[in-house]
């Protein structure tokens, strides 16, 4: 029989499992809200675990790979993040076991990768089973973006990190939906094409963010700006401030590997069309279920 | 006897009033929590401005200078923007009459102004009343900036707006003390010095600010950077972008005039000396009263 290995992406808000064979094959997979904040308590991280197990029908002689923030300060067990210089296939070989026992015996973290640049930092906690994933299928080198409530971009070599900047465009846009001056404007459709460009446009003037977000209000209070393009116009905004940062270190006519949902993926894709950049898709349950499949062998 | 006017500066939030003479002599002052917000519905501004009257003890024959959201089209009633070409000490003559009878009788609103640079457009409503002051104390041309929840930077050209940026630095300071991923990290003292100067420092680098308010977070949980500082870092980031921004348009030891209150000041003065710029202070009360001492002739 082949083996099979249990991986659970543990967020913040919501996990998701999966029951992969060694040829990357998702043989079942299971999802719920019991992301970090939920579990809370640390000694309830393994009552947890054996719930999901339970609800899949998997008993506790199958390994268990966990990685995103289940393994930060606020998790099941701090895991120390790598240094860079640590490629992302010698990730099986830093895996953390986790718990006391019933759990410890074949259940292990996945290390995030901590990455440093003069006297600033950035991190990643998730994202790493994901590049491993994208690396295994071919993805060494070039620029990956993991879009999301803290999209990530990272510039491979050589199949190691060498380069990684995070930015809160999720969170932000989250925010500003949800109180303060923009949010009784935001309720149009944010994926409207017209207003996204015009959003595009203006990240790439290089103006302050906290000034241009103004001016959304100010278009509108001033009729000079359609209401129904301004949040449409806010995701524009900031989905072009990484791709404005971006296009910096990267050649006209480069391209960007997306790893994400087809909704995200299309939107980055229309934004790196707007700034001269090619862009290509990989599947992230693909490249999930890729990675795990690594962890096997480990 | 003196004349005597009644100024009533009506914000989103809050309502400030000051009773003053034709020498700008403020006589007597009241605030309360009776915002636009808290108002509401149109109709109920008259009353809610007579109840005001009442608390102060000043009767329906002294006339009413209103300024601010109060001239929005959520508030008592929408009065139009002024194009930038009308000059501040022009103000008198566009004031609006306001609400029916009674109230229309001697009850006028200020008008905001409306900027326009190309496509994009800023607006202020109820700093011209602030800046009016400023020109009838002496100061006709250069920088002003109103520091806050919607922070203002104005050029002026021989008593005229020449140039308008508003930035949400108060608003989006609030956002992320009170919720999202960084609001865990902001409890300690927002003015702490090094913290604000480090925020300053990498606010001047230019990068994006959606990746530096993340690496706020990755410099705390990496343990690369004080948790007690966060706040102030923040605070020093988006105080910093509103002068990396003017910088662009401001001469090397140029001088910037902050109308705000000394707690405001004093951190926008020490931003200013950080670029290389002078800073001067009006206190906003003299500036308001002198502006409202303005309209006894209109």
């Amino acid at each position: 029989m082949d083996k099979t290995i249990l991986g659970v992406d543990w967020g913040t808000s919501n996990r998701r499992a999966y029951l992969i064979d060694q040829h990357a094959n998702c043989l079942a997979e299971y999802e719920d809200d019991q992301g970090m904040l939920a579990v809370g308590e640390r000694d309830r991280f393994g009552p947890s675990l054996d719930a999901l197990r339970s609800a899949m029908g998997i008993d506790t002689t199958i390994p268990v790979i966990l990685s995103g923030m289940v393994g930060s300060a606020s998790g099941w067990q701090e895991v120390n993040y790598l240094d860079t210089s640590v490629p992302l296939t010698a990730l099986p070989s830093h895996l953390a076991p986790v718990g006391a026992a019933p759990w410890s015996a074949n259940c292990r973290i996945v290390p995030g990768y901590a990455y440093r640049r003069g006297p600033s930092i950035d991190v990643m906690r998730g994202e790493e089973t994901q590049l491993l994933g994208a690396v295994v299928l071919g993805q060494r080198d070039g620029w990956l973006v993991l879009p999301g409530t803290h999209s990530k971009w990272v510039l491979l070599q050589d199949g190691a990190v060498d380069s990684l900047s995070t930015y809160m465009t999720g969170e932000l846009y989250a925010m500003l939906s949800k109180g303060g001056t923009l949010s009784s404007l935001m309720g149009g459709d944010s994926s409207d094409a017209a207003g996204f460009t015009a959003g595009l446009d203006q990240a790439g003037a290089g103006e302050p963010l906290t000034n241009t977000l103004f001016r959304v209000r100010a278009g509108v209070v001033s009729r000079s700006a359609p209401v129904e393009q301004a949040a449409a116009f806010v995701s524009g905004l900031l989905i072009g401030a990484e791709f404005a940062a971006a296009a910096r270190s990267l050649p006209a006519g480069g391209t960007v590997t997306v790893i994400g949902s087809p909704a995200l993926a299309k939107r980055y894709a229309v934004a790196a069309r707007h700034f001269g950049l090619q862009c290509q898709v990989l599947d992230p349950h693909r490249v999930y279920c890729t990675a795990i499949s690594q962890f096997i062998k480990a």
